[in-house]
């Protein structure tokens, strides 16, 4: 048995169902409601001490951290490969996953928590700050992605599902009452970053894509924005 | 040929510089001043847009990204293995890799940077902050370390390439002047945490180690302490 604890809405397991689906593994989702009573529960614990998501306990393994079970599924499942099959590919994925991680994640959490927690007046500083850095890399990530059809070149790799969740929660982010009194830049990205659209859609096109979106954030098919 | 780009020190460098060494593969330093003129050269900026170390070239292939050169070495050059040799080692070395890059690497610059910049009285409650979250994570790498030899398991791999030079840089930041007002309640090592003092004198052990000692450090058999 296969299974996926997360919190709904979460990107960082929104990345590991996104690859699970990719590669056509069954699995049940474990949904923890958000907050210390779920999360730091002595029976969660024990499966990760992090009290964090997402968890995934495939037969008698368990692992957490969102990178890691993205690296063991596919030394698991090496059908559909996610993390390259020479080793300058694998070499680029990883570099795509570890600029984000660095550069990016960040300014996302900071733009992100405040808004969705009540806080975005008081955080206006940082929100703004946030939005100055993902206009940026965001450049970045137009500018790839109109020479390549995805982030690590024209396959679909894991860069593009590390990454993917979070663009998802910035432009629903961006639709809160609490975000209106900020000035998103690259948004909409229909017409700001044409290309990070395109690619959206993409995905957004997989198969069993539906399965993965946060259900209490409506149709899949509509998009967060 | 085999390059590696690093500025003098860098822990991130020194992760790549060890694994290199650990394959026995041959390489020369190019070793660049700290600071933009030779950073953000446009000759630098070609190689890695960044304006980061390390950067690797390996033949015709540039890579940069620390955790990125390690995943791709270990794919090219797959003997004496430091990513894993089962999807289990796999996904538990990128575990521990993961949980280093979110929840430690931070606390480490926020209390290395200050102190070798001169900024450590201004910055003194980040400092004392990032003490006190180091000392959690060190309690947790000291159990981790009571039980194995290594950090992901009893071989040698690259989640103790990625966390070791992050320690020697702390270890050698509270070795100065600007350090002194600071308790680091988890030095020395050998009386505080013996388990990572242990497993530091392992390291230091290996062939080839010596070579990767940062030479304004002094001699690597004295250690930053």
């Amino acid at each position: 048995m296969r299974e996926l604890y997360l919190v709904n809405g979460s990107p960082y397991a929104w990345r590991v169902q996104l690859a699970l689906e990719h590669k056509a593994l069954d699995y049940e989702l474990r949904v923890l409601p958000y907050g210390p009573d779920a999360l730091h529960s002595a029976e969660y614990l024990a499966l990760n001490p992090r009290g964090r998501v997402p968890t995934l306990r495939d037969g008698d393994f368990v692992l957490y951290e969102s990178l890691a079970i993205l690296a063991y599924l596919d030394r698991r499942y090496p059908d559909r490969p996610l993390l390259g099959t020479t080793p300058e590919e694998t070499g680029t994925i990883w570099r795509v996953i570890s600029e984000y991680t660095a550069y990016v994640d960040r300014a996302v959490e900071e733009l992100i928590l405040p808004i969705y927690f009540g806080r975005a007046i008081e955080r206006a500083a940082e929100i703004c700050e946030a939005i100055a850095t993902l206009a940026g890399e965001l450049a970045h990530f137009e500018r790839t992605l109109s020479r390549s059809e995805y982030l690590a070149g024209d396959g679909l790799t894991a860069a593009d599902f590390v990454v993917f969740p979070h663009l998802q929660s910035i432009r629903r982010a961006s639709s809160k009452e609490a975000a209106r009194a900020f000035d998103f830049t690259f948004l909409p990205l229909a017409t700001q970053c044409p290309a990070i659209a395109a690619w959206i859609s993409r995905i957004e096109a997989l198969p069993g894509y539906a399965r993965t979106y946060p259900p209490h954030w409506g149709s899949a098919t509509a998009g967060p924005e």
